[in-house]
């Protein structure tokens, strides 16, 4: 006889009457409990996302086999996992460490459900943090375009061996190739320092500063081909005073983006992160 | 041929397995479709809480009589309402206008699913923003025991009469008899102008100010026997600074009060607000 | 002998040693004491900024000339007022109360030290709400160009008249001519319905569920020629979620104007916003 | 000829006229320039509260001389120090390392004037932590009163030695003596997992699930005789759900804490917390 198992499944399909009524279905015939459940339908696309969490004693095949099934009828694109199973991830740095040193710490903590094969740097300041909490560090020069095409190269080959589910861009300044950003579409989070659409690219508190705005802000998003434009994750804002120089607002918004990118890995990890187009679903 | 109809179905039942199945397959044969779901298993007291919202096209009665069976075989303690009619409701003040005036705007606006029969009174300052709003006013001035149990048995009858759903104590100072608390317990919805626990009893600013706290706050909760202990419903917080006195405190807490209240009143109007024993269930 | 008067000092001259000294040395002569002080200097335009409360037994008169001497001598730009004297405002609106609400309920609960001779608007939905609070209305429809020249005129007349210090926009959904604008420059507060710079432009909450932000925002901010662009007084942010609908943010959003705006004029009213460039500096 | 320093006064004295001239007096004779000042006048207590931030030329002995004479004339209770100096801090812990790992990691990037010559535990789970950031590390095993008593002669002698002028309780679980908090007053700083005054003693997070309160928060604070009791420096509140566990409510409530009790000690280590009787005026 198998043990109880904690799963979570995520759907998308079109909308239509009768979706939750099958999968409860597929759930009491599997003789499972559902545990959590969140819902959402979709008006600007007519689809219709699913969260779930199911305690059943069946296997995971069992179950997959089950919904298979249901999934031709209802056209649903799917996952299964096991709750708080730890997500592969690799987390990419410059030299900035306070995103790097909040996700490793919470890490162990195990508050984040990630595992860290490895940690690569376009500079080396961060080994020795990377070091301290046991994870390889690699470093890679960026200094031209074949530097850059030579370590995506290592980055896919890490990635298929590792079998790397998450790229995290925790402060990495450098930008990603078109093409390996369009390879891995919704696998990879960056965390911009600023509250997008506001102060696009590059030194936006030096602009927040320019622009005299009352609060500064973080954004964790999806990266896309287009720079700062894609699916937006999570963002937090911190009040900033007018005495506060483009220095103090860097000090000051360094909370708000390791707390902003760390929620939104969180997330994903979690499998509470959906898109719908150009914008998230998020089941919290 | 009956009509789309939306309804909000909320019921509270011993958690076992299948009740989600169960009830989209009644959902199903009505010919529906569930447009919001949020559920929760207590593992305080094991109770599973569900809020469901379902599009339709059979009656009340019908769907209703397709869930008494269903009911009765899950022990389940139910409501079915139509999505956004407005919950009858009677407000009761004292002299502070500041959270009549926003339940009353928002109503107005359209932003809150209530309608307001009257507005009574222990004191008259506020029948003039009633007027304005067209709502009823009635002052029933307390000064002695007398004169409460002849309010209580006035709004005993009103309650009665106009079928009062919710009674919202907004800023009314007088304290309601245990009997009355008791009769209509989980309908009654008081804002306390403190972050509860802390500061119960009078002159919570007061008390806020001697002690230094650096965050004032507002708890929106249901009025119980036991003064200040009913369950909560909602709480909001406001920075306040050194410099703040307690009557600079009073004025920048009455918009965390009028926020909080108004806020609960949202939920509580839309279903949204379930006890779990001294706790409330919030399906936002 | 003259009673113990109350004043707020504000200036602006370039920064040098002895300021301070000469400022209260002032004080000192005139019997005066300092209750209240916020001072800043600008890296940026290398101006120091003062604001001071001063309770002192001398008249306006007295106290204006002893400063002459002083400002002359330092370059200073200076303001001298009563503390807590109602300053003259000007209200222009369209449809949409929540801001006049809140305006018109905190000016008569005596927390906005404000009087308001008037409220105009290009429609009259509001005329009944500024009727509530005693406030005469104008309506003034504006649908060609030259209506907008005339209602300009009828500003002109009114605020001279009328002595108005302040003119605040709240919700007035009207362009002002770029003359209007730089002859009342820094003496217009606007609200805009987005956290700015994100969003300009029309139909904010519609750009911000397109763009699937995490939060919406509120901006109050001074009118210049360049529209939305003027310099930042106040800004706040309320979260949202996936399932908001634009209707949805329009409804979130309105607190977050209301409470934005009041704060912006509170501050302006109380001479706690001076102006350094492009940037506000405020003395909270 | 000396170099321009920078230096940062706070005094206490009793509110009377000319203060602010007689001091700013002083600093133009030293050839000095006021960059930051603040002042508060208590209406509790009639005391007069001030922080000035000052650059001048003379040295440090030069201007307490001058100072002296003015601080007898006006009683004064003051402090002169430079600005950004270092405060020397010791740091005791327990178990919980995510207070101690945000004051380690922002003080070693420069975010935080303090430097910290030894972490105490009395449990040795952190020292690796400690290790790490360079700090040596002393386990002392508390499980007698005399392993108390033993403990606080350490601190004492550890105190003296080192001129440590703030201890800092990073989740530090064991209560110091009365006579040791009496001796160091206004010296040590405790962070306690609650939004006092809710909450006091063991399982904050327990109680306040069991409440069902729908913010959690965190409170920094002076230590005095009265556990709990002493003068609030800091606190901040963080949105919980009816879902989450206990354990998740410690989980969530680490942010709050580590980011209320690093605030406390940079404004004590910047000199911007003074005491008030029972208060703390925080001149930000």
């Amino acid at each position: 006889m198998t043990e109880l198992e904690h799963w979570v499944l995520t759907f998308v399909c079109p909308d239509r009457p009768g979706i939750v009524h099958a999968i409860s279905g597929a759930v009491v015939e599997a003789g499972g409990n559902i545990t959590e459940s969140q819902q959402f339908t979709s008006e600007d696309t007519g689809r219709f996302f699913m969260r779930l969490q199911i305690e059943a004693a069946i296997t995971r095949d069992e179950f997959a086999k089950k919904l298979e099934h249901l999934a031709k009828n209802y056209k649903m694109d799917w996952k299964l996992d096991f709750v708080g199973r730890p997500m592969r991830t690799l987390v990419l740095v410059s030299k900035a460490g306070h995103c790097l040193n909040d996700l490793l710490f919470r890490q162990k903590a195990g508050q984040l459900p990630i595992e860290i094969p490895a940690v690569m740097g376009n500079h080396s300041d961060l080994a020795e943090m990377a070091s301290f909490f046991s994870v390889p560090f690699e470093t890679h020069s960026i200094k031209t375009p074949g530097d850059k095409l030579d370590f995506e190269s290592r980055l896919r080959d890490f990635i298929a061996q590792e079998q790397i589910e998450l790229i995290v861009l925790a402060r990495y300044m450098q930008i990603l190739s078109p093409e390996f950003c369009k390879e891995f579409e919704g696998r990879i989070i960056n965390i911009h320092h600023s509250f997008l659409p506001g102060f696009k690219g590059a030194n936006p508190y030096a602009q927040a500063h320019a622009r005299g705005v009352k609060l500064i802000g973080a954004t964790a998003h999806f990266v896309t081909e287009d720079l700062d434009e894609g699916p937006i994750i999570e963002q937090n804002v911190t009040r900033v005073e007018h005495s506060d120089s483009v220095g103090q607002l860097v000090a000051i918004g360094q909370d708000a983006e390791s707390k902003t990118l760390t929620q939104a890995v969180r997330w994903f990890a979690e499998h509470r992160v959906l898109l719908d187009g150009s914008r998230t679903i998020i089941f919290r």
